[in-house]
């Protein structure tokens, strides 16, 4: 046996994207217990042209949703970036989450090979299936949930690396 | 065609931790720049109990070497934790990558269902291959380069989404 490209990453995204929501969780009860307006928690950056807490939510569920969507090949729903609370930011990462379980393996099984193509900062850049997954849409996923837990880390929100991990 | 546990792990861990040594080395040139002490941005953290960058390096590389070591079922080399430049945490990536490298296919390949042991926070916590691969090794690997890369960027330094990229 080895591993499917359905395995490596609808499931894992989803599983990883419900971590991302517990973070939330405890983020917006910091805020509650201390008194801090949400938007606080909400628009933290880690440096001033880095993206704030909320872009990190949305690049991170679009990363996912992408790399689905172009692995199966179909269109990717339109989600649009307005949100500015905790509770959208949650929906947010809610309507991924069903997405991404609205396929079945057998549509993206078999993508190892398939030509993915990105723009990226204007011009053209080609991959192949497996390669697309692994070292492009995995990194960048993953950065973007770490960076969303390393903001409400810095900004004192008390999360522990088994939030961000879960169940595996 | 599918994906093998070895073309999920070694090469795709050696090709970010060289990725990160590209982050250290711009972190410490902006240290000759601007005539910081280096320490400043090695032992600089996110929050006062989160790791120093020093640590975020020495995990990731731990994290690599663990988890291909663990899959293959061989005996990891000790690395002692004891760096203290830039030179000396790119000198630990670089034998880290060259650990990785010294592994063949075939010696991960098939680990999908190999029980994997952790002790995790003084209990044992017990994983199937690829459930360790994708859900925990991956994850935590990636968390730890980020937060390296996070920690440099709030401290000024300028990198870019490309640097953690790389060539993937």
């Amino acid at each position: 046996m080895t591993i499917s490209m359905y395995q490596a990453s609808a499931p894992r995204f989803a599983n990883m994207l419900k971590n991302l929501s517990t973070l939330l969780d405890k983020g917006q009860a910091y805020a509650e217990a201390r008194k801090v307006d949400p938007q606080v928690l909400i628009s933290a950056r880690l440096y001033p042209d880095m993206f704030p807490l909320s872009r990190q939510v949305q690049i991170a569920c679009d990363n996912a949703k992408g790399a689905v969507a172009r692995l199966a090949g179909v269109e990717m729903p339109k989600h649009e970036d307005g949100e500015q609370s905790f509770a959208e930011l949650k929906a947010r990462i809610a309507k991924t989450i069903d997405f991404l379980a609205s396929f079945r393996p057998e549509q993206i099984d078999g993508s190892e090979e398939k030509d993915i193509v990105l723009k990226l900062g204007g011009r053209e850049v080609k991959f192949k299936g497996m390669q697309y997954l692994l070292g492009y849409a995995q990194p960048n996923f993953y950065f973007h949930v770490t960076t969303a837990y390393d903001i409400l880390r810095h900004n004192g929100v008390e999360l522990a690396k088994r939030d961000y991990i879960g169940n595996p």
